[in-house]
């Protein structure tokens, strides 16, 4: 096996971090693309669409590192050790992390670990489903009167809980994208609903960008409901504000309000 | 002039909204690719790469239609007059614009005017400044106990005035970026000093993904003086933050404040 000895010989190691973008194998970037091409192991993770893998090498190694649930299959620790083997192991890793690294998806923890072993990293953002899947929607985060900023919060904080940030959020008029929190989707319109904010428009996207996907529109006082009656389920992200007027399904809320307003 | 006449009665008037992305032309969806290549016009803005038009076939029209300054060559209105004009005498309409149309770049009232038509109207999200130019400097949105949030707020609203939002943005422990802002950087400073945030650090990114994209880091206290000494000018964007203090940059000023401290 000389031959493989030289091969070992001769490798860089280095780590490109790559946003998969949303779900759509083509809401991916070019530069994605290239990166692909050049990999010599691929580290994937849930929600990153598999078709994006067709970029690389054939006969390269492609591995699943995803935690499909709270039980997490990989822990983050277990993970960036992975990354670090295979960097040194077989050169170029590129990792697919779904939507940006460096928004939702703790891509910085893994270049930190590798970096620490002077492992050189490269970043290629991707397209967040906070913004990207409101997009395809025609939602959009700014607009007019309606909105001049746009906050995207995680619903369960690293300890497990709401996060203070979104107490805050509750008071403002900025467009409110909230992630990985559709489980707990009551609790957040409860925030709400304690800023008198019942009629507040809301709309919940699940697999935003893929043939999979789904939207609700309804109000802070229905949303729940609405969650639990089109059994919206995870990965799913609520978008909270007067933006969400401007979606046609939400045109039969704002008649059905406007009916009740002149009725009494 | 008989086959002008038949092309003319097959036209399909249809408009596709695209994200370009900050700045780099490989920072572009493969999706966006695809519709480029159908494309029978596009119009593009400042600050869209012009590399991308390459992805269009090469005998049709591309129309710049960006405003360089506040001047405005072109108002939001005549955009719009123009889009459909177009979509209705060519067919396919492509607009290029910088960024996420529907973040920051103002493409909601592009497709409502062309809806207003009935020509179909398609999204294709983009990589936003606001989240890319960061990710790629390396510095996270959100990261453990620094931030579990993300705020984007323009730094000059409709009304040409420091948007209120910032006020707020400036209680939380939110990671906040400023777009549209660079101009008043001191002002926008002073809303955090007054929440006596002097030393919160904060970095100000130019061209972020471009050859000429500059980097400078300080603090709240010392940005405005930091911009202009490395006299970064527009297109930048600010990021306030505790996440900002990962970036290498950031480094010698937190060894000096340690310093500092010890000292007195």
């Amino acid at each position: 096996m000389i031959l493989s000895k030289v091969e070992k010989a001769n490798i860089e190691p280095r780590i490109t971090l790559i946003g998969a973008g949303p779900g759509d194998p083509d809401l991916f970037s070019l530069k994605g693309v290239k990166a692909l091409k050049t990999a010599d192991v691929v580290l994937y993770d849930a929600n990153v669409n598999e078709a994006l893998l067709a970029h690389a090498a054939d006969d390269i190694p492609k591995v699943y590192v995803g935690k499909r649930t709270d039980d997490e299959d990989f822990s983050q620790e277990a993970v960036n050790k992975l990354i670090i083997d295979y960097a040194l192991n077989y050169g170029h890793v590129v990792r697919l992390k779904s939507g940006d690294p460096f928004f939702f998806a703790k891509g910085y923890e893994e270049i930190d670990a590798a970096e620490s072993y002077s492992i050189p990293t490269e970043i290629i953002p991707g397209i967040s489903s906070a913004t990207g899947a409101p997009s395809l929607q025609k939602i959009p985060m700014i607009y007019k009167d309606l909105s001049e900023s746009f906050w995207a919060v995680t619903g369960t904080n690293s300890k497990g809980e709401i996060s203070d940030d979104l107490y805050i959020a509750a008071k403002t008029r900025a467009t409110i994208v909230v992630l990985n929190g559709i489980a707990r989707v009551k609790e957040i319109a409860e925030i709400f609903q304690s800023e008198n904010k019942g009629l507040l428009p809301v709309a919940v996207i699940q697999n935003g960008s893929t043939p999979e996907e789904k939207i609700a529109v309804g109000t802070v006082d229905t949303i729940a409901e609405v969650v639990e009656d089109k059994n919206i389920k995870a990965p799913a992200l609520l978008v909270f504000g007067d933006v969400v007027s401007l979606h046609p399904k939400f045109q039969p809320i704002k008649d059905f309000y406007e009916v009740i307003a002149n009725e009494y």
